[in-house]
């Protein structure tokens, strides 16, 4: 940011961890942050975001336009627009996903691997495929989207940028952007193998695995590529699968839907 | 384990993550584990060190004798005892917790740190503080107990080793213990600073804010020094306060009741 930009402010898009990630940024370099997110996000990001110091502005998802809003906030108050997922430093930020994961793979003697992905604008699943493009050539990186929002699975079979129909319709709350990002979709496309589908139920068993086994709280979209991992591993080839659980913004009444299924 | 002692197998006794440790570590090495553990310990963790392949034996936390009931059953089926503090490579392994906060803790330039650690027999505690007096001179460990199962605390006063009045009655089930190791108390005291006490309550909250921060799932006991970090950190001295939370067995009845503390 140059002295300008910070002294007016930033104002990004709530995508994933993405909101939490740039109020934080916005802290640490002393200049203010505006965070556009849906109004049905979870009580406890929003909360989370405010006491970051930063200003949420909700809006509805099913009839806002997000990009409308925010280019006019960002017009009006001279704020520095960060998108979620189409932007060359938030990709290398969440590429260090797939640093770790080579590296960590290398510890346990894996080189042959599927790799799946929780997917929405698609940021994190081209951050994570360029860097094991680099660092693990062996391993192929799968997006993983709820059902009736995989616009990124069918993107990757038809080779162009589909979109979904709706907007709204699944508690995975951060995986429901209508496409893949413009700028980022070629390299996704070259990268990525196929895409995998998880119902919310699968989600909500993937959140009560991951409850029970590692010890780690999910949200729904977070446990989606856990989700596949559990539902789906008979259609996924590679010597071991390696899952990314990402974003632990869950409002305490969907994780007791989760703990539900444990019975 | 001598090739006798791995044909007979091994038994343990479950003291917070000992039960599942000893259950692995047997499968592992192709032997087999019987765990002595108490009848109210959370469901999740009777199924879990099954699931590791290991006999779990229970016992009546108020009206049995482990001890009695252990040496029986290991001079029946001739098997080798591993206890689940008062063993120097128990210790030496739970160390390794010191030896991470240690290297952490240079990364993030901290020297002079408040380690608290969660405690019942002491071998936790004992193994961070012998890895941090090598590795971290500046830092003092500190034990944190359930209140009414102090006996760590009142020790650390008294100079001797004081035991607990009663056997059951907090959900801290991993911190029970009526009285530190014998073998350990001798270093625990020379290492470590003054314990502190928290309730349940202080337990169920820090573990609704585990959830909530740092999306880790701790059971009571695991929230434990976490809890006395929230609550007391008035009566902590040094530039920062480490805690450890370890331990996440714990069952979805007692963690909604946590979740319901967030309201």
């Amino acid at each position: 940011l140059s002295p300008d930009q910070r002294a007016k402010g930033i104002i990004a898009y709530s995508g994933g961890n993405h909101a939490q990630g740039v109020a934080f940024v916005a802290r640490e370099h002393g200049t203010s942050a505006v965070i556009l997110m849906p109004r049905d996000a979870p009580r406890l990001k929003i909360a989370n975001t405010r006491d970051f110091g930063a200003e949420v502005v909700l809006y509805d998802r099913d009839n806002d336009d997000r990009n409308a809003i925010g280019a006019q906030m960002a017009a009006e108050r001279g704020l520095t627009l960060i998108k979620p997922y189409d932007d060359k430093q938030v990709i290398a930020g969440q590429g260090t996903v797939g640093l770790e994961i080579a590296e960590q793979a290398v510890e346990l003697g894996v080189s042959k691997a599927a790799v799946l992905v929780p997917c929405s604008g698609g940021g994190l699943t081209t951050g994570v495929a360029l860097a094991l493009a680099a660092k693990a050539p062996d391993m192929v990186v799968h997006p993983v989207e709820p059902a009736r929002f995989d616009d990124v699975t069918r993107s990757l079979v038809s080779g162009n940028r589909e979109i979904n129909s709706r907007r709204s319709g699944s508690i995975c709350d951060t995986l429901l952007t209508p496409t893949a990002g413009e700028m980022l979709f070629p390299v996704l496309k070259k990268l990525c193998g196929r895409g995998y589908v998880v119902s919310d139920d699968d989600c909500l068993d993937a959140m009560a695995q991951a409850f029970f086994r590692l010890k780690l709280v999910a949200e729904p979209g977070g446990a989606a590529a856990l989700a596949a991992a559990l539902t789906q591993s008979d259609d996924i080839t590679g010597d071991a699968i390696i899952v990314v659980i990402s974003g632990g913004n869950v409002d305490s009444d969907m994780f007791q839907r989760a703990l539900a299924k444990l019975g």
